[in-house]
């Protein structure tokens, strides 16, 4: 999506942090002039020769040309180059959105003289227009030309909707070696469950094996990404990208059993986790960023859904906004999430003190220090499902009048 | 739910229809003071013997005590009174919930005469606080002692956060016998799918078998409340009840091969459409009446699986409140619906107008038409999958500053 209107930076925003070079990882913008602004929207990632690559994409039906390409691309498990265009999405465009990524894949690849297949491309922007192939033919011209940029300017320019630039950095010891992961990502709207995610990029120069990287991705994701949610709305082109150039030489990841792989998943998970909490906290209108740890539930998964079903409710969104310890609504959202649940086992919590035991408010509850939790922007609600021993944790924001200026203007 | 400021009336509201009487129906209404207000807040229908009884109900598992009894009493198919709490909807209240219910059923079935289960309790409003049983002793004493009351002054007992009154009427000939249907329903938020709905009761002179009752009531719930969301949240305690006096005599009414069940269902469907629309016409902070009409669906199910996808995706419904003809959002949330469909197959219209066919937008696509639509306050959009004969229609509201005036200060 594009911006239309100056949006206040995020209360909630963090400052983007000092991320170190990633060896193997060359970083160029440019402007393709998408839409009519004074910004660079066309992002260029090239990578070493040999870089392995893994992915996780939106599960929505109506998906862009560039998830589907992605998605093949990434059985392939190698990549040279990645270019994001901001500002027009390109989904349900066919043929003609088709044939715009085919052209950039062939321009990028006839410059590398590598296979199309390994230039990766993700648009995000405004669903149904083509994106215009003469602007993406200069703009990637141009971009090869540009000198290197910085983490922070890249990650700027794959923005959109976002009020400021996230990035996470992590590293982990690979035997002797110290590899580095750096991500980057943009999305602010359109945050749902149930998918990967908006679009995402980490970049390490560790040495991994493609499926292995992929089986690291794909786990990392079912804890990160796939818990949170900023309006339940799916994007058709929500992309997660990983990116491992192999230049740190360290003994190459395979499988868990290797010397190291600990490590580095808990780095990418580390890294994952970090990017997502940036995209709740990037949430539109959001004012406070809420952590929803369920407990006591049928499975894990069990678990997530009902704290996704607690996270969707506008019912809770609002309250949290008010500043409302309303524990009714956590209660009706817990009830409709179609998981098992008995209500008279169900505890619910605001900032660690029990509002509900045991299906009953709790006697003397002394809502005082819920009401100052409450005031805070950093607020916790926990549920114990008391049936089980799932558990899982999910990330939301509150749902505010900025959410209704954002997006009932949005293309006017 | 109850009031906690002066909600101005809802733009889309219709004035109170002129409602017959029903013959073997009373209405009496009374001042119980669930909460400090100025105001009738129990309301009694004292219901003829013989009275058969039908009832569909919320889905949420966290349902209140008086879901709970209703459904079992609606297996046994009779009732003689119904008394409506507004102000608190004893829902999460355990044993001392459950005994406020058992009070009243006690004293009405004395009054009466009748079994306990004869009596049906239904409750709205604050969740977690047990109906006060004195409160409650008091206010049936009164209620049984009260002059008949209008079906607008029983409307307007029964309502919480509603803005406006909610009645219709129907009839339909039963061989030379005119039987009437009215009904009444309370509900502006916490509205959802996949449920019974709000508080709704219909009452009818006709003469119908409980069993044969229940069915026509389930397949138009289908049809009807099953239909309709505000915000996706699903209240503990929806409940819709239908009473059928048996007054009129006509031919008694036990299946569909029946002279005069056909009418006699067309009419129940009639007086369902007609509350779950006025149910949609008074969502909190609604501008806009939306009607999502789907058509080829896999199955009639999957329909209105992606018209409620549709109808509560909070961008779709933000872009109408911004009168804005974004049909790319509408692609989203059919994606996002975890329905078949297929992207290329897609059609997606305003109005009447076409925007996008095939899973492309429509060549020299004029905005003009839809973006006039927009402007007014009954909205249309459809949606063709393109893939079998499956349809449904559905119906919403806008999403507007005015849902989080009232749900972020709610308590407070």
């Amino acid at each position: 999506m594009a911006p239309v209107m100056d949006l206040a930076r995020s209360p909630l925003a963090l400052p983007f942090p000092d991320m170190p070079p990633v060896d193997g990882v060359t970083l160029r913008v440019a402007r393709a002039d998408y839409k009519d602004w004074d910004r660079a929207d066309l992002t260029y990632a090239e990578l070493a020769e040999g870089t392995a690559l893994a992915g996780v994409f939106t599960r929505n039906v109506c998906c862009s040309t560039e998830v589907e390409m992605g998605r093949e691309q990434v059985k392939l498990g190698q990549a040279r180059a990645l270019i994001v265009n901001a500002g027009n999405s390109n989904a349900f465009t066919g043929y003609r959105g088709r044939e715009a990524v085919e052209q950039i894949m062939a321009q990028v690849a006839h410059h590398l003289d590598c296979a199309p297949s390994d230039v990766l491309v993700s648009s995000t922007g405004v669903i149904g227009v083509p994106l215009p192939k003469d602007k993406a033919q200069h703009g990637v011209a141009a971009v090869l030309e540009a000198t290197p940029c910085s983490w922070e300017e890249a990650t700027h320019a794959i923005g959109t909707t976002d009020t400021f630039a996230k990035g996470a950095t992590a590293s982990a010891m690979i035997g002797d070696t110290r590899v580095v992961l750096n991500g980057i990502i943009k999305g602010s709207g359109m945050i749902a469950p149930d998918m990967a995610t908006m679009l995402g990029y980490i970049f390490t120069d560790a040495a991994v094996e493609p499926q292995f990287f992929q089986q690291c991705l794909s786990a990392a994701n079912e804890r990160t990404y796939s818990c949170i949610t900023v309006d339940s709305d799916t994007s058709t082109s929500d992309t997660v990208l990983g990116f491992a150039t192999g230049k740190a030489d360290n003994a190459i990841l395979s499988s868990f059993e290797d010397a190291g792989a600990d490590a580095f998943m808990a780095a990418l998970e580390d890294v994952c986790r970090q990017l997502a909490h940036l995209v709740v906290r990037d949430g539109e209108g959001a004012t406070k960023f809420i952590t929803v740890s369920v407990t006591g539930a049928k499975s894990d998964e069990s678990a997530r859904r009902v704290g996704l079903a607690v996270a969707n409710s506008p019912l809770v969104k609002t309250a949290i906004a008010g500043a409302d310890a309303n524990w009714g609504r956590v209660v009706m959202a817990v009830g409709k999430a179609g998981e098992p649940a008995d209500r008279d086992t169900l505890s619910i919590g605001f900032g660690g003190t029990c509002a509900a035991r045991n299906g009953l408010p709790v006697a003397d509850y002394d809502e005082t220090p819920v009401a100052q939790h409450l005031q805070g922007d950093e607020i916790d609600i926990s549920v114990d499902l008391g049936i089980g021993d799932g558990r899982a944790t999910v990330w939301t924001c509150d749902l505010t009048h900025g959410y209704i200026d954002i997006n009932a203007d949005y293309r006017t």
